[in-house]
């Protein structure tokens, strides 16, 4: 039997499932498809679980220096059993909150493979959509107005670089049952170093392998060498300029492989190898070749609306490439929703958003780096104070990193504000505000951050812009 | 032998050192009379030395219950010692890093006690100050154009409560060389919620006998409600509406005291009792009789630029009453420092000022109350979220708590922002800026709050004030 719907949703993760629930919130009448999990990649293979592990990474690096602080602790070891265990409870709970969700908004959800089909005898224009059911029972066919593909991404990996064995992708490492004793990380992005980051502080032996010039290379330059520093403090042996050479691995008891760190050939063994080199959007096997639709460089192109060349079927999220973050997603999604319910939203703009590393310590950044505003032909001035000068940061026990901000010399705008260090994860939300509502550095710093508290750092940052730091 | 300044200040405490180094900045000629220690009680007996214990009692909780993480312990203990000692280093090091401060600055600095002199031959005006050197040397005379009086606070006591033995102020607890087995708290303010989380969390047995019909009686009552209910939930005894009785006071073996609650006569023993109720203005002593300065119910009198009734006389701090904290002490002292400049400054706006409970968990807030609101006439919306459905809270292992966010129904102005969970006081300055730059919820909401992040709580309830919230 076909549905008639407002809006049909493939996709049930985070920018799916969020993009559904405004829908219902404006008295669309909404359906989601979802093959695997809702709540998708963010939180059965990507942001939860890896959060949650870091977490539990984190209190074990505390507890065992935690007579530092003057607790007295013998024998202190992980349980990564009971370590998988609670990630996988956080999960659960989490998913649970998600399917709640979507009946408290009544939205349908059909757990099933969802495929655009073209004109047909439902509808003259393509965006049918047949549902193969996970139940095997008989495809159901939902006839929408409108359609959002938000069918996500898959781990990349390189050409040789087969997966399996030894050999992973973040999604095969966040299921490991023993901390490895080494590991390769090919590709010192974000999540590479989040992945460092955490088995270097459960006690794993970590080399990073990184093709670029710096880690996390499309952060602030001078961010980049305070992670670099950081990792390698501790213990995160890090090359960069290294071109990893795929055929070259092989799998014994240890995996190894080679790689061109400047023009010289390098080889690097261990117990594992994780490769995190990006992530592939998933436009293949849900019939965009029925449609209009266009794929560039294996993204879906849209609008900023997110309309694609049909105009009633929009995308989101991950398949669309970009930035590739949850919260991207979800806003993406919203933003379609509020279009399509022709409440025209203002389109997203991509300099505001903040992204987030949780390695420890963390990072966090929004706009331009000093680099891409010089590029942009911006007159630049910076203004920079370290958490070593924070009280709280010394009080906490980690006053690593800092805050720097970037202004526009002649007319005083935020530019871009970048952050090493304890719960930047938490306070860049500061920075994202001034920047949507484009105040000045001057107005960060009249605003009183309480003492003693982290945020005093951007503050004091803010401060620096016109050389009038007080702690600096 | 007379020495000419633009600028002395009397008290090197956050107000007073903070100012001295604006005015530094400023090109001002400036000195800094301290009787004690640079950095004052903020730094010596206040903010910093208690949060350093408060974050060992975190660290100490964190690891006894590790095993939720995955994180194997065993005899987790306390070394009194050692976490006292950790808080002297972390104490020392700020202390040194003010005296680097005052000298970067070219601010002299008298250790001594300054008086305010009347007319005398050194001025027509009184102002001239005369400095009783610890050092047993010769008063020093210094003659400034201008006087900011910083000279602080001290704990209160109710009479009849005498200091001594086993009954202390936060003063002498700061000095505990060992965790009480058990305590009475007489006063839940703010200092007494930190100390009562704190020593709980240390493993004291804990009773607070508050005045007021509820604990932290100046922030919104459904926090005070969500304090109590997670004090209690941590052990702690929370006695409300109990007028205590000081001169029922004896001390043994055990503390001992009684209070009047709801018109019945209760008696409440404990090894120590710790009085937290409020500090008093230190006006006495400083030559305010020779001048016109205006004293008013303990607390000097100023105007909006921290004039006193001597022109050239300015008085910061807690020295003036009012909110009694560290950063707006230090605003203050800018305040008046460019006042002197004649820089114009805009006079600060109180209600734009955060407040911080260190608890575990913590409290943070700005603005309004809702009660608050209503009085002032407001007509009232309110969106509230809790962090039970916010990932990162779960990930984080502490999810209790919400924000709640206050606007004005009829301009759509933000009114007041009011949070209790995890990193909180880090996260208020967003609705600190979001108030300075009279931000509407929806501005809140529409800065992108990155996934997974705490953060994200504010943005949820930002867009609950219209019933709007995503995972609400």
């Amino acid at each position: 039997m076909a549905q008639e719907y407002d809006l049909v949703i493939l996709g049930g993760g985070t920018g799916g499932y969020v993009a559904a629930i405004r829908a219902s919130q404006l008295g669309l009448k909404t359906a989601l498809v979802e093959k695997g999990k809702l709540g998708g990649t963010c939180l059965h293979n990507g942001c939860i679980p890896s959060k949650a592990l870091l977490r539990s990474a984190e209190v074990y690096a505390t507890a065992k220096r935690s007579d530092e602080y003057g607790v007295m602790t013998s024998d202190v070891t992980v349980d990564f059993g009971k370590v998988q265990e609670r990630k996988g409870k956080i999960v659960e709970t989490l998913h649970k909150g998600v399917q709640h969700l979507m009946k408290q908004g009544k939205i349908d959800v059909y757990e099933g493979l969802g495929r655009i089909l073209g004109p047909s005898i439902f509808s003259p224009m393509p965006g049918t959509i047949s549902v193969e059911m996970n139940n095997g029972e008989e495809n159901e066919m939902l006839i929408p107005k409108n359609v959002i593909v938000a069918t996500g991404s898959r781990p990349r990996t390189l050409p040789g670089l087969e997966i399996g064995g030894n050999v992973m992708t973040s999604d095969e490492a966040l299921k490991l049952e023993e901390i490895p004793s080494s590991i390769i990380i090919v590709g010192g992005g974000v999540i590479g170093i989040e992945w460092a980051s955490m088995l270097s502080d459960f006690g794993a032996e970590v080399t990073v392998i990184e093709y670029a010039d710096r880690i996390i290379p499309t952060e602030d330059k001078e961010i980049s060498k305070e992670m670099q520093r950081l990792m390698k403090k501790k213990g995160v042996k890090i090359v960069t300029n290294a071109k990893v050479l795929p055929e070259t691995l092989s799998q014994g008891d240890q995996v190894t492989i080679s790689a061109e760190v400047k023009g010289e050939q390098k080889q690097f063994s261990a117990e594992k190898l994780l490769v995190s080199v990006g992530r592939q959007a998933n436009t293949e096997g849900i019939g965009i070749e029925n449609t209009d639709i266009q794929v560039e460089k294996g993204a879906i192109l849209v609008n900023e609306y997110y309309q694609t060349k049909e105009s009633h079927i929009y995308a989101i999220g991950d398949v669309i490439g970009g930035l590739q973050l949850a919260h991207v997603a979800s806003h993406e999604g919203i933003t379609a929703v509020e279009h399509i319910a022709g409440n025209n939203p203002s389109p997203l703009d991509y300099r505001l958003i903040s992204k987030c590393i949780y390695s420890s310590p963390e990072a966090a950044s929004v706009g331009y780096t000093e680099d891409e505003a010089k590029e942009k032909g911006y007159k630049v001035k910076t203004g920079k104070f370290s958490f070593r000068a924070i009280g709280k940061a010394l009080v906490y026990g980690e006053s690593d990193g800092f805050v720097k901000i970037i202004a526009d010399e002649e007319t005083n705008d935020l530019l871009g504000v970048h952050m090493i260090g304890p719960h930047v994860t938490d306070m860049i939300s500061e920075a994202g505000l001034a920047m949507v509502l484009d105040a000045t550095p001057w107005e960060v710093a009249h605003t009183i951050h309480p003492h003693p508290t982290l945020s005093e750092a951007i503050g004091e940052a803010a401060l620096a812009v016109e050389g009038k730091a007080i702690h600096g």
